[in-house]
Parts: structure tokens; C-alpha cells; sequence
């Protein structure tokens, strides 16, 4: 383990007042040697932890600011280490002299989520509760607040590690029986009671993974595709549904999303909405290789918006259901009739009655995108397809996509040792689908978990954190 | 006075970490209702000021974030009232909801400027500190950040209020005289130790009248104008002056400056560029006003580029020469040859005895912007010609124009101070110059400030500060 004394701005640029985090054997030796308590005969190194003291940070006999130090001594501390926080005016040019003297003392500047990496070293807390730090800083709803925060205060890994504690019992008690082969008979393990605790952890690890796809609806929203002719109306309807939204999207501005314009939040969901080029028919091969990508993008959408110009809907319906039908499969479809402001009632009865024949029970809605006609009665449509539970912060959901791998793979290792029980294989089968279970659920606390893949999960957090 | 408890997010979003700092009575009973400490049997009310609790922020039963509470007691605080200030995960979602609670149970938002508005009234410091601090969290130099420094440490109105008190203390002397003032020849104010003071407040205030054009070109830039035909390649110096400094400008990204790309630090002097329109000879009279303005913008310039084509330079010289040369009083100019490298070594000689003949002793030099011929010389003349002292923080240069304003006031009035004494001009008539010479200059630590005049002070500094 790397024992640098470690520093990092900790706040972004801009506010009233900044912080740099300082971690590690020597935090408060190298803080003491730039920081100046107000209150003379006083050392930094003499404070109580959970302290804080006023003073002056400085280069020499210039003053760099004026500042408060917080004192935290190991194991007491975010990290586990010795820390000091530094709390300066909020000029950038203050916080980087800072921070150059803290360099120059002997710290090292922090890589990213480097204080938390260290957090989950120490012993702090288990790497999914170190993941959900990440989540907790991005959260941007009430929702993903909720899972991050239930994430971070332990969630399903206090669970999962108490059910692998139990399967670690049951394969000591089995390599016990393989030890003593000889005598055939013997059976230390309590075959009911291991096939009782295989039923239950497959029950419990099958709803963690069939959480996932409701925790990544709530982390990144569910994938809407509006498609449909370009002369449909799809951009129009876009603008109005992401307009709906724009304090939102204003709020999160300056976060890293790539398409931050196209996701937007309807009565507390996250829809994203997936780009797709408008369907045109053509002879021109380019083009058409461009429409075939926006068909197979349908397959990333749960709800699909087919945007059909009211005025000219058979035609349109007929032109696309051959292509938009087959690949519907598990999506909820919605079909929308733009421009409803240019045709009449009677009309619309009519396009109902071509569009039930093309899809029985199909549902279907007339707007105006333009006018803003009934396009809230779409959003209300729109939310009850997402079909989302509402969360709260005791419901136990996977929005890890490393979670959902190794809760995929023990789940796959825990069925195979219900099938070898039933199947009456022997102990040392068994024990080796039981050891792959504890394995993958050893995996989400970060128990076994190697560099590489720690690197891999610290370099998405931000530098100070 | 306002006595509401006030809150206010006081980091800027995106950050690892952000906090909220609440200031007021009620501060530590308002945060006690919205935050559980860890250690159970622990209260936050109880804890000895200048300490930080590990805890929980929870609306009802919702948990919204593990945070870390610094405790404040009047008058030992910033604002000089009771405080806490609360960090949390800087997820912007979870600040929020933190300040709505606050809210909910007691709390006003902040204004801007608010706490330091405080402070400034509790007696924690006088005004010019508090206008100090907007400025110490604006510095982005080395050299703004320690004129703010040593104004927020006292600077110069330590002094002035010394000043201020001997003058009060000769007021106070003169009044008694006047209510003696049957007895002509009765003088308790000693008249040739006023006219000593009057002269050193004279010498003190007339040094700090002259320090604002030094303090304004630290904190605002010195003023420089490029000036010259439209094909004489003003732009692309521009450019490349500019260019040096991409990495600084992207550092202030996000202040609020109003043309932050026409700004640019060059050996640690900021320069401020004044957008001028190329000059060509034109018979359209619109296109001829606009040209009449670039030669008024030569008045706020204390630098002038004149740049001149190297190819073209004589008959250049001669079609300005007659616009520019009136306009140059109190002006440093120099005269930019450039595309110096299309031009021969012998034209170049050619050139400057033609300069020479229109402006003796002209300083000159060939560069060519596009090649970055000669550019560094020019730089290195542009601070040699900007005439700045290296400033340290015991030196007293006044930035502020408000306390400029006030200064040159007082400085009036002493010089009529001076002059009464000198002419032996009544009591009352010294008095009352006295008097005015003492309201300016508490004026400037705000003793006789009215409200208007604070609010307009402190709307400029952001909230949370």
C-alpha cells in the first residue's frame, strides 16, 4: 500500500470558500509546517482530532490566507489516516498556492477518488459502499440519491456477505467429509439444510439481478426512442419534452454526461432519449445503411414513440410497420399521431381503425408537438410505461454494472450447486460451484478484487474525493 | 439590524465535497433539528465551539447525507454570530436538499455577501476588509492577491483611523475654542502642530490618491490599445499576446469578467486590450464615426500599439500620424513595424529615419506577428513600459474606486485645512474643513456609511460568502 502523504482540492472552482484535503502519516506534520494558528503558543499537532483551528497558511513571510484547519487523527477519519482540511477563501489562486506548498512540504498531489480508494484500504468501508460515494456526489434525483445513499450506508452487501459467511461454513463442513473419504457414508454437511440456504440465496440474488435493469433505469434513465418519417414531427416532439425540463437540465450543467440534451426528467423519472435519424424512403444506399442503423438502435429502447403524421398516417403506417413490427419485442410501443390540429375527428377514427388493424390493441395518442396539444397526456403516458417502482431508501436495487456481473455469475454458480444437490453429485463438485458463489459474492465488497480492477473503478471519481 | 438565521451554499457545484454554512441566533438549534450525530447520547448544542461532529442529515426518516458539522459561538466566528456550517458529498442534488431544510425549519436564504455584511456590522472587521475579501476570492495573481491580502489584514485603514483620531482629537480642541470664543487670542489647539499634521495626513493621502493607478492596473490590467490600419496585422498580435496565456485563461473560466479574452498576464502583469476598429480611409461617413470612436478608446489607454505594415510603413505613418500623435499626452507609445520579414534590413533603416522625422526619439520594432518574429521583445517592452513596482503585501496601494473617491475628498479638504492655517483663516472655518476631511476618510472603513451604500457593496460578492 502506498503510504504518500496525500492532497487534493476538494471543492470545485468558484464558491465562496474552497478545501483541500490533506491524508496520511504525515497530514499534520507537513500542515503544520505552512499553517500558523492564530492564537499564539498553540500547535496544530498538540489539537484535539475533530477540531478546527484558525490561523494563516504561509510561504515564508508571505501570507497566503487566512484559514481553518480541521483535525482528524487515524483511524478517525474518511480515510483511516491522519488528515487535515484546509478551509480557504475560495480564490483558485489561494487554493493552488496551497496546495503548491503542500508539494513542496512533502505531499503528494491525490489521483482520482484516491482519499475514498484508501477509505476502502483501510478498512472504512467495502468497495460497493466506496462505489456508491461516486453515485452519492453525481446524484441528481431524489431517486438516485436514494440509491446511492442506501448503496453507500451498506445495502446489499451486509446481506450478501452474511449469506456467503453461511456457504463458507457449509464447504469447510464438506472438504471435512472429503478429507475423510474412506468412509463413504459420512456427510458433515446437513444436505436439507445446504439445499434450504441454496434455495434462499438464489432467491435473493435472482432479485438482486432483476433489480438491475429498474436500478439502471433510475442511474441513466430509460431509453426512449422516438422514430418515425422525417417530416413526422420527432424533433419538434423532442424539443417540447426536453423543454419541459430545461431548470433540470440547467441544474446538472457542468456535469459529464455526453448527451446531457437529450435526457430529461418527467414526474421524477429519468427518460433518455435515444437519437435516431428520420426514416425517409430512398434509393440512395448511403442513406438507407443510415436508416437501417436507426432501426437497430430500437434495440437499446424500452419505449418506443413511433411518430406518425396524422394527416398522412395509413400511408406512413404502412410504409414502416413492416420494418418498426418485428422488433418490438419486450418494448412498449405508443402510437403517435402528430398534427392532430390539421385533420378532423371524424379522421381520427379512421386512422385508429387502420392502425388497430395493422396492431391489434395498439395505444395510440393524437398530439400536436407544435402546439403543445396533449402532449402532457404523452407524458403521463410515458410514466406509466416506464412502469418504475417508487424507491425508497430500504428497497435493496443493483445499479452497478459490476455488481450485476458478479450477482450474474454467482447466480449461475448457486443454481449449479441446487442442481448437483438434487442430482446427489458428490461433495467435491459441489464444493467447487459453492466456492465460484462466494467467490463473485466476495467480488461486490471488494474482497478479492485485484489492483486492476480497483484502478479501474477509482480513476471515475473526481480528484479530492 | 437584521436578526434572521441565514444559509447558503458556500462551494461552487461539481466538487468532491460542498458546504453550507449557516449563521445567526438560531444556527445551532436549526441545525440540530436536520442533523443526528453518530456518537449516540452526543447533542450537537452541546459541543464546545471550534469542534466538527460526524453525522447524519435526515428529513424525518430519510437519510439525506453523512456529514461532518463545524461549531461556532458568538462572537468567536466569522460573522461574529453563532455558526455551523455543514459539508457534505458535493452532489448539488444533496445540497440543495440540505438548504431546504434549513429553510423549512427557520433558516433565510443568504444575500449575497450577506455573512462578510455581518461581520463587517458585528465589529469583526471594518468595510475596506470586508471589500478586501471580494477581492481576495477574485485574485487570480500573484500581485491582486496580495494588495487584497494586505487591505483584508487592515492595510491602510489602520493608518487613516490614526489619522482620523488626531484630527478628531484638534476638532475637538477648536470647537472649545469656538465656545470661547469672546477670548480672541485663546487658542487651545496648538496651530503649528495641526499644520504638521495636516501636512503628513496631506503626504499619506496624496501617496494613496497616487497609489490607485498602480493598484487599478494590478487589479484591472494596464490599459492598452493596438491601433493601426486594418491590414496592418492588429488581430494577429492580438493573438498572439493572448495565446501565451491560454492556461490562464481557461483558470478564470467562469469569473464573471465581462471580456475575459482580451486579458492577458505577461511576466505577471495583467494587460486589459481595448478593442479598437481598423482604421482605413473611407468617404462612408458611418464606417467614419466608428473610426472617430477608436480614436477616443486611445484615452482610456495608458500602453499604444501603433502597429504599422513593415511594407507599407511610410505612407501608414503619414495617413495617421496627424489622428494619433495629439492623442498620446501621459501615453506610452510604440511603434509596431510588422510583416518585418517581407521587408528587407536596408528598408528597415529606411523606415526609422522616416519615424524618427515624424515622432524624434520613437520607440520601435520590427516583428512579425505571424512568424512570432521578435514577439518575446515586444512582451518584454510592454512590461517595461506598464512601469510597475513589484508590489509586497506591506505595501499600501489603494484598488478600490470607492475608497479612491473618498481619498481624493479627504484630500481636499485637508489641502483647505492647509491652506486656512496658512492664511490664518477662523477656527470654525478649519473646523468645518477638519470635520470633512474626518467623515471621508471614515468613510472609507465604513463608520458613516449608509445602507445604500453597503448593499451596493456587497450585492457584487457571491452568495455563501
Amino acid at each position: 500500500m502506498n503510504q504518500d502523504t496525500i492532497c487534493a482540492i476538494a471543492t470545485a472552482q468558484g464558491g465562496a470558500i474552497g478545501s483541500i484535503r490533506v491524508s496520511g502519516a504525515d497530514a499534520i506534520r507537513i500542515t503544520s509546517h505552512i499553517f500558523t494558528p492564530a492564537k499564539s503558543g498553540k500547535a496544530l499537532a498538540d489539537c484535539k482530532p475533530y477540531t478546527l483551528t484558525f490561523g494563516k497558511i504561509h510561504d515564508g513571510e508571505e501570507i497566503i490566507d487566512e484559514v481553518l484547519v480541521s483535525l482528524f487523527r487515524a483511524p478517525h477519519s474518511y480515510t483511516g489516516e491522519d488528515s487535515t482540511e484546509i478551509t480557504c477563501h475560495g480564490s483558485s489562486y489561494i487554493l493552488q498556492q496551497v496546495l503548491q506548498l503542500l508539494i513542496k512540504h512533502g505531499c503528494r498531489l491525490a489521483g482520482p477518488g484516491e482519499y475514498t480508494q484508501r477509505a476502502f484500504l483501510n478498512g472504512k468501508m467495502d468497495l460497493s459502499q466506496a462505489e456508491a460515494v461516486a453515485d452519492l456526489i453525481a446524484s441528481s434525483s431524489a431517486a438516485t440519491h436514494r440509491l446511492a445513499m442506501s448503496q453507500m450506508r451498506g445495502g446489499f452487501s451486509k446481506e450478501l456477505t452474511e449469506l456467503r459467511n453461511q456457504l463458507l461454513h457449509f464447504t469447510s463442513l464438506i472438504e471435512l467429509e472429503l478429507d475423510f473419504s474412506d468412509h463413504e457414508e459420512l456427510e458433515f454437511a446437513d444436505r436439507t439444510e445446504l439445499y434450504r440456504l441454496a434455495d434462499h440465496i438464489e432467491g435473493v440474488i435472482s432479485r438482486l439481478v432483476h433489480s438491475f435493469s429498474v436500478g439502471n433505469a433510475i442511474k441513466n434513465g430509460v431509453p426512449v426512442a422516438i422514430i418515425g418519417e422525417t417530416n413526422a414531427g420527432k424533433s419538434t416532439l423532442l424539443n417540447v419534452l426536453l423543454n419541459e425540463d430545461k431548470a433540470i437540465v440547467s441544474d446538472i450543467h457542468g456535469t459529464t454526461r455526453d448527451v446531457i440534451e437529450d435526457t430529461t426528467n418527467i414526474g421524477g423519472i429519468t427518460f433518455r432519449f435515444i437519437d435516431t435519424a428520420g426514416i425517409r424512403e430512398t434509393n440512395d444506399t448511403i442513406e438507407s445503411l443510415g436508416i437501417e442503423r436507426t432501426f437497430q438502435k430500437l434495440e437499446q429502447a424500452e419505449i418506443v414513440l413511433w411518430m406518425i403524421d396524422a394527416t398522412d398516417a395509413t400511408s406512413q403506417m404502412n410504409q414502416l410497420s413492416g420494418q418498426i413490427l418485428p422488433r418490438l419485442e419486450r418494448k412498449h410501443l405508443i402510437l403517435v399521431f402528430n398534427k392532430s390540429d390539421l385533420s378532423g375527428t371524424a379522421h381520427s377514427d379512421e386512422v385508429l381503425s387502420a392502425a388497430s388493424s395493422i396492431i391489434p390493441d395498439a395505444e395510440c395518442i393524437f398530439i400536436s408537438a407544435k402546439k403543445r396539444q396533449n402532449t402532457d397526456v404523452l407524458q403521463k403516458k410515458l410514466i406509466a410505461a416506464a412502469n418504475l417502482p417508487t424507491i425508497t431508501q430500504n428497497d435493496v436495487i443493483v445499479t452497478n454494472a459490476r455488481h450485476y456481473e458478479a450477482l450474474t455469475h454467482a447466480l449461475e454458480a448457486i443454481r449449479r450447486v441446487q442442481q448437483g444437490l438434487a442430482n446427489n453429485l458428490s461433495g467435491d463438485f459441489v464444493a467447487q460451484d459453492i466456492r465460484e458463489c462466494i467467490f463473485h459474492l466476495s467480488d461486490i465488497a471488494g474482497e478479492v478484487t485485484n489492483d486492476m480492477v480497483l484502478q479501474n473503478i477509482f480513476q471515475h471519481f473526481c480528484i479530492g474525493k
